[in-house]
């Protein structure tokens, strides 16, 4: 691995099907990891009531958007229901160089194009310990008809099935031990050799 | 990686110059995750009074030693003041197979040799926060002469020059960060997406 990114932050990737309980580890570890900063996203919708531009998404209109596309702007951008969503590639990197990491909640499309831009990435895939628990805490929700549970067990296999995209799997059975698991792999990362070289270095500098 | 192993438990190495912790270390991770087991070295030196065959070394004369040797029976073997040390590789594959995690605390030279056997072993390498601090652990000791602390340095900067031989550096400035940072990798690497192949497969198969 090249020496210039060992002083650069890690960009983490979390993601795994709608029910897996992945926004609930995020947020979690977000929460007692205060050097992981959140990425924020640029849409192109309208924002909703409660939403500050700046902290809950960029808001710019389809021009710019178009502009930033052309000028490959993007670490990630995916179109949903017409509207835009996109991930500027300048505020990570520079999060990264500042030593900070970033993570991001993201699907299996978002981490394919993150990994090609950026292979250094670690990508988590938040899984139930089976697809029969997938069923049972969508149907849970009370919230999903017969339909969309179909659909979204039937995307849960499509992502699945994208496994080699990611670095790590965890299974969030009991959601303490899994949100354990996940700052386990963060720390991990951070202790890697090649992220140690320049204090490494240092160390012998102090023994010639 | 090949399917072959991801069924199998890891190979953890310790290493870390005389005076880093790695004894305190060891014991504690051993004890705390009961999965990893230790492996039992085969010596060619005389029992010690309190030591029990089978439980400390495997205690063998010089002539089954060298026989070993000529049959490549070694995961790494050492000679230290005229008597020899070494590991037997059969039941370390063994424990490997049935999904036990094995884990030695072991020099440079042995991790060369274990690396170069079984290039899947995970290699951690403990240190002090500086050669400045290992000095002071040293001397702190009282039992150690000035020409014991100037070669015990001047080996650790040998040993520290070989960092490129592991996978993982961690600094023992606080035991208990030091103890739950090595947990965090052995549980970090035990969430690899190679080693959970298998459970995914098993998985999509149960949504067939």
């Amino acid at each position: 691995m090249s020496n210039n990114i060992s002083h650069k932050g890690l960009l983490i990737i979390l993601s795994g099907p709608s029910g897996a309980g992945k926004g609930v580890i995020y947020n979690s570890v977000i929460e007692r990891m205060p050097n992981i900063k959140k990425s924020i996203s640029v849409t192109t919708r309208a924002p909703r009531p409660h939403e500050i531009d700046g902290i809950h998404y960029h808001f710019i209109n389809i021009g710019k958007y178009r502009e930033m596309i052309a000028n490959n702007e993007f670490l990630e951008t995916a179109s949903v229901y017409k509207n835009f969503y996109g991930t500027p590639k300048a505020p990570v990197f520079e999060m990264l160089e500042n030593g900070d990491d970033v993570m991001f909640e993201i699907d299996v499309l978002g981490t394919k194009q993150i990994k090609e831009k950026y292979p250094e990435s670690i990508a988590i895939f938040i899984m139930t310990p089976s697809f029969k628990v997938l069923e049972q805490r969508l149907r849970g929700r009370n919230t999903e008809t017969e339909d969309s549970i179909k659909t979204r067990l039937g995307n849960a296999k499509h992502e699945l099935k994208e496994y080699k995209l990611y670095d790590y799997f965890v299974i969030n059975d009991d959601i303490d031990e899994a949100i354990d698991n996940v700052m386990s792999i963060i720390k991990a990362e951070k202790l890697r050799i090649e992220k140690n070289e320049d204090l490494i270095n240092k160390m012998l500098e102090e023994m010639r």
